[in-house]
């Protein structure tokens, strides 16, 4: 039997120390499907005396993280987290040190992606990172391994679960972003400081990394578009079920005629469709994958046991010796992307808050028609005389550059009342 | 670079054709991604001189499929099909030869794959099977190698897409089960001779496999209790549709106090859960991964397209040098299942054609809290004067035994006109 595989986990937050308990209370499981031992040997964290489910006494303890590089493991689980400071200072010292690397940090890859990639290569050594994309979701492996025949037309996913948990709870209780948002951090379902997972910036990492293994880009944030969930009202949730849709945040990434489309932003999408489907804090994804058909892939995308499911399956692998390139090509073929990236050519749901005047439905209406915006459906709400009025409506395929230039010039319109609201309808 | 992996196929039918076809069309994007070439050297099929998508003019061609175990390959792609004669004579002497072995065939492994998986340990090479369990679908992969940090509790799916076909079919038109598999086998979505599927065999094969995977036991199909879906009536399904529940062919294997329990059989599943909303052909499955949840996977699983692209997965695992264990763990460590295979506790389904006339549901009910089940909620129909009643029963939970037991006891009772009806309510 092979030498046991000599591990070292920066970082005993929740996930880290999840996976430190697993490694010490089912080794023998787990050691059973590695073909060869799982050692936990050191450890680096905070604080050292916090009380942990994980017994680590035993360990070689480490204050600075960046020194594991050089601690005799030949596995480096980095769950340090941010694109930069000590997280990318030992991540780099073990890919250079020739240690295998297990990462949960999305944004240390969404930012470093390929570079880390490709000294990973150089220097033979496996850079792992299930954890990052959807929590307990194996998606990077799907995407890495499974779904290579036909291509990849497309990835969608609901990948930030505070983000579908404060949408879910909208849809269900009618409150507004703020009171849910304020509720959820009460609750602890959203952080603090919850910029990055409202803003889209978190779905935004992830989908960088989906991107590059879907379609063999280098991970770049600059080319994604994003947006995030601040801005939807319950008027709009409403609106959205009576046109039978609902409203989620999707990241997506698709293959198109003029190049590779890589968004993150509210969409509507069609109740009954597995995407809309899903509920509270869950993430999904649906990848095209050519003639093979759309799959779809559901479960918990954070919290300490689905991510550590996830860091435990990498770690296998790396005993396993499955060390092939972290995107599933090598490094050096990762196209970088240039030029404008493609404008969305979908159906949008609008709402106008107007001025309830006559004229108003003949003005927006041909503005849009400049445009070449043509709608497929409207919903006007009359509410008491005097106040404003919503006009809703659903375009047909159109362009969104089309859309937004009538939208600009609506907008100046002195019986518009605030700025336009536009959501794109995707496929569920 | 290391050598290109030389593959030989044997059976040139749908799937064997687009697996040739896409080594073919697609080769350097896959050898991009297996690190080395895929160079199909070998082919054998029943017609050598059928049309075919991928020219196999240039490729060694052997008549006798067990020859290509000694062709100079180094995997050997069985797609012949059945459980004993050529499919199971080639796949042993390849592993005996020291060739890797993938296939799609779930009834050779259902009925030898302890066997076959040891040999290949023995040999040190690759047995893989990813497009036998779900088609398209990697759910081979992710309890192989992805889903194993907490162990599995329960495995759901639907695994036979020509069942699911008839049931979304019979529900969407009120046709019975005969008039559905007629129109199937008119439109080529059954086969000719549709027992293996309607009669649950081809979804016991693939629960089979899955057991193994995640439970770690030895496949066995004497341990799985086997029913089909040819006794359900428009009126079941009507019937479930108004106590809020759809019925789906399940395949189930789960944990339980008294061991592993196994089965194949038509459940009632929520409306609205992910198992009950899968429509058509398509399969799905849910696995309960102890602390890190549900996960949810759905996806074609039959036909050219997903079956080759599982077959392509596990061809590109084989070239990146991947040949763990073909369950996951040692193969002589799969555990034989030995004693009876643990009885249902759940909420059962019961529907009794009766006499309209008095003291039927007295006795009905009596006969049921004799056996100690009781009734959660009840729909008796009215017909015209004189002809058969329908009444329709939910149990609270209580096991399948006694539910046996109290049925045999109402069959004999002379205002019962026929078999009564039991249908397991399951999680979704």
């Amino acid at each position: 039997m092979t030498a046991p595989l000599r591990i070292a986990i920066a970082g005993l937050g929740t996930v880290g120390g999840g996976v430190a308990h697993l490694l010490l209370a089912r080794g023998d499981e787990l050691s059973e499907r590695a073909g060869r031992g799982l050692e936990l040997i050191a450890v680096s964290a905070r604080k050292r005396m916090k009380p942990r489910t994980a017994d680590v006494s035993a360990l070689a303890w480490f204050d600075n993280p960046v020194a594991l590089a050089s601690c005799g493991a030949d596995v480096i689980v980095e769950l340090i987290g941010g694109e930069e400071g000590p997280a990318r200072a030992l991540v780099e010292a073990s890919l250079r040190g020739g240690k295998h690397v297990v990462t949960a940090n999305k944004a240390l890859l969404a930012y470093h992606g390929a570079e880390l990639a490709a000294l990973a290569e150089a220097h033979n050594v496996a850079l792992k990172f299930e954890a990052a994309a959807a929590g307990g979701i194996p998606i990077v492996k799907a995407l890495r391994e499974s779904l290579i025949a036909y291509g990849i037309d497309a990835v969608r996913g609901i990948l930030n679960g505070t983000c579908n948990y404060i949408l879910t709870e909208m849809e269900a209780t009618g409150r507004t972003f703020d009171a849910v948002l304020a509720e959820a951090q009460r609750l602890g379902f959203a952080e603090a400081d919850p910029a990055l997972d409202i803003g889209g910036g978190d779905t935004a990492h992830k989908l960088a990394l989906l991107s590059s293994l879907a379609f063999g880009v280098v991970p770049d944030l600059d080319r994604i578009k994003t947006e995030g969930i601040a801005r939807i009202t319950p008027e709009d949730i409403g609106f959205a079920r009576e046109f039978g849709f609902r409203i989620k945040l999707l990241g997506i990434a698709r293959r198109t005629a003029n190049g590779i489309d890589q968004r993150v932003q509210p969409a509507m999408v069609r109740a009954g469709t597995p995407l809309a489907d899903v509920e509270g804090a869950f993430n999904a994804i649906v990848a095209d994958a050519g003639a093979a058909g759309p799959f779809f892939f559901e479960g918990r995308g954070a919290g300490e046991a689905p991510t550590a499911s996830a860091v435990i399956a990498d770690l296998v692998d790396v005993a396993r010796g499955a060390n092939g390139p972290a995107m599933g090509r090598p490094a050096a073929k990762l196209k970088t992307l240039s030029g404008m990236p493609p404008a969305r050519v979908s159906a949008f749901y609008l709402r106008f808050e107007v001025l309830d005047v006559p004229g108003v439905l003949a003005e927006i209406a041909g503005r849009l028609a400049e445009s070449l915006v043509s709608i497929e459906s409207m919903i006007q709400r009359g509410r008491a005389p005097g106040e404003p009025v919503s006009i809703v409506m659903i375009t047909h395929e159109c362009s969104e550059t089309h859309v937004a230039r009538a939208l600009k010039v609506i907008a100046a319109s002195d019986k518009v009342l605030a700025a336009p609201c536009m959501i794109p309808m995707e496929a569920g």
